[in-house]
């Protein structure tokens, strides 16, 4: 036999009204500290609220102002330099009234419009939109509609604040370090972009940019080869596999993500090639494994805490000024050398 | 020169009202299907609702009934094996009005009390909670107020449904391996745990039971080591330390987690040990980054893809009739042997 449980019903402000013995447009007035209530009542109603336990719920308070509800729209759950970001703004977050719920999954157009849609929908109060691939139109309507702070794309809308680092540069980084190691064929596996507008925007287009500038002023014009896969530890392996299958493979490849380096790594290990004894391996972003001793991967810290508690400062500051000019923040990449990395044979 | 972005304001049914020339009482009747409303009426507010693109907010419909919000508490996004539980949450929902919102960094009784309390006082429809540490008390008072569904605690709660794998028997699964590969000096590692009702429910502590009651049914009762750290990499790191510094360390690693396991390779790879040559290693989860052939971990699956459609199956169910009986759903573990495992030397 079980037990059949009970549902517990929340008390409402009709339970106070009746509890209190006045109306609920009484309640309403002195739960709002409206004017025309007398002592006798506010002290009716607030005996009656706090002998039932009453409170507003967010619904309710939804409908007149702030429901202390924060969204954050996240790519993918897997790739662990969200998780940075979300250490940032969490850590920032602490202590105050807000609520931050998340959303992960969408790395399309129609999967974004819905989560946007359903954020605005439960009136959150404010948005931070993680590498979204949306159309610029559409993040200017979020942003007019809900204060947003954009992470992870260089736009340059007017209707929401945008935090990068500079992919540009942190790439060129990357290849001056390999380069630096005497390496010349030298390959970049790159997130597949082929939109117009994503392709001036996007950090992974920023970063494919970043490496065929820093190759060109190098002197290794003639050794640009980058592979189109995607961000993701499938998109390195498959990546590595196409450039090991070169004539010349490159003597280092420069992955655009700690994820994809990750699947480079994995791809080498099934090739039984040493890193960096037959091939240097680096990736971008600085996640947390990769300071794990077996993987020590070199790669170039965007900061991704800093990313996020900028992201949430701006945020909370745009709520109370929703009207102020559009912030655009750039952070300054450093590269991280750790043992995937060394001289070419 | 900015712009200063207009923030678009949303349709009201104040809106709708004097767009239709009738009063808002009656633009609500007439959303609400109520009686008394005349033909007449419902076209001139259904016109005016197309013509001003009006629709209900979630937190408006939120006072009446569904808000088609779903909410998941995670104790912290970094360990990858909770993105398994989330893949399959989100595949059956696929397609259904429900939009999910998840919480993480919740690992203490208070934090998961502000976070359960938040996702009822949003009037969410359903909750999923992975691994709550939450009194009894607690959880039951949180599953009679909204349908729940608890993953990661052996509960015997009547107020929700549980999720879990059979970790007692997942456990004795791999002594099981590693005391058939010759090992004898099998060490453990735990998430620490003193709390009398957690050492009853939560996965952690039923794994170390497992450990404990598999070494002795194999005769290794003398051999029973347990270190009690955490369930995260640094957990394992420390833990590893702990056991290199035996007299006589072990043979042969059981981490309670995949991440914990993680940190157990980083302190062996720093002390220069070779894995499993000079010490064998396994993880419990199966975590992605498991099957990674540069880490190749032996470890137990406890099929989180399948946990996560269970639990949402389960959950939308509840939802529809909240009053049916506690359902205590156990899946079987299996083992996979990788390359973290050999004989002992």
């Amino acid at each position: 036999m079980h037990h059949q449980p009970a549902t517990v019903r929340r008390v409402t402000i009709v339970d106070v009204a009746r509890h209190a013995g006045v109306s609920t447009t009484a309640v309403s007035k002195v739960l709002r500290n409206a004017y025309g209530t007398s002592s006798q009542m506010r002290s009716r109603v607030n005996a009656a609220v706090d002998e039932l336990g009453y409170r507003p719920s967010a619904a309710a308070r939804a409908l007149r102002g702030r429901t202390w509800t924060l969204g954050v729209m996240l790519p993918d759950v897997r790739n662990p330099f969200f998780a940075d970001i979300l250490d940032g703004v969490a850590e920032h977050l602490d202590g105050t009234e807000y609520q931050l719920f998340m959303t992960s999954g969408c790395d399309d157009v129609t999967s974004e419009a819905r989560v946007t849609e359903a954020m605005i929908d439960r009136s959150m109060d404010g948005l931070i939109l993680i590498a979204p691939v949306s159309r610029p139109a559409h993040l200017e309507r979020v942003g007019r509609t809900v204060p947003t702070v954009v992470i992870g794309r260089h736009s340059r809308s007017t209707g929401f604040d945008t935090v990068n680092d500079d992919d540009f540069a942190g790439a060129g980084l990357m290849v001056a370090h390999l380069a630096g190691l005497g390496h010349r064929r030298i390959a970049h596996i790159e997130h597949r972009e082929t939109d117009p507008v994503r392709l001036a925007e996007m950090p992974n287009a920023l970063r494919a940019d970043g490496y065929r500038h820093a190759m060109l002023s190098h002197g290794l014009g003639e050794h640009i080869d980058i592979v189109s896969t995607g961000y993701t530890r499938d998109g390195g392996y498959h990546g590595a596999r196409i450039l090991l299958d070169r004539p010349v493979p490159p003597t280092a490849i420069f992955a655009g993500a700690d994820v994809v380096a990750l699947g480079v790594l994995d791809a080498l290990t099934e090739a039984g090639l040493s890193v960096p004894g037959d091939i240097s391996v680096s990736g971008y972003d600085d996640i947390t494994l990769a300071g794990f001793r077996p993987i020590s991967l070199t790669t170039v810290d965007q900061g991704g805490h800093r990313i996020g508690t900028t992201a949430i400062r701006l945020l909370l500051d745009r709520i109370t000024d929703p009207g102020r000019p559009a912030a655009r923040v750039k952070l300054a990449p450093t590269p991280v050398v750790r043992a995937t990395t060394g001289p070419p044979r």
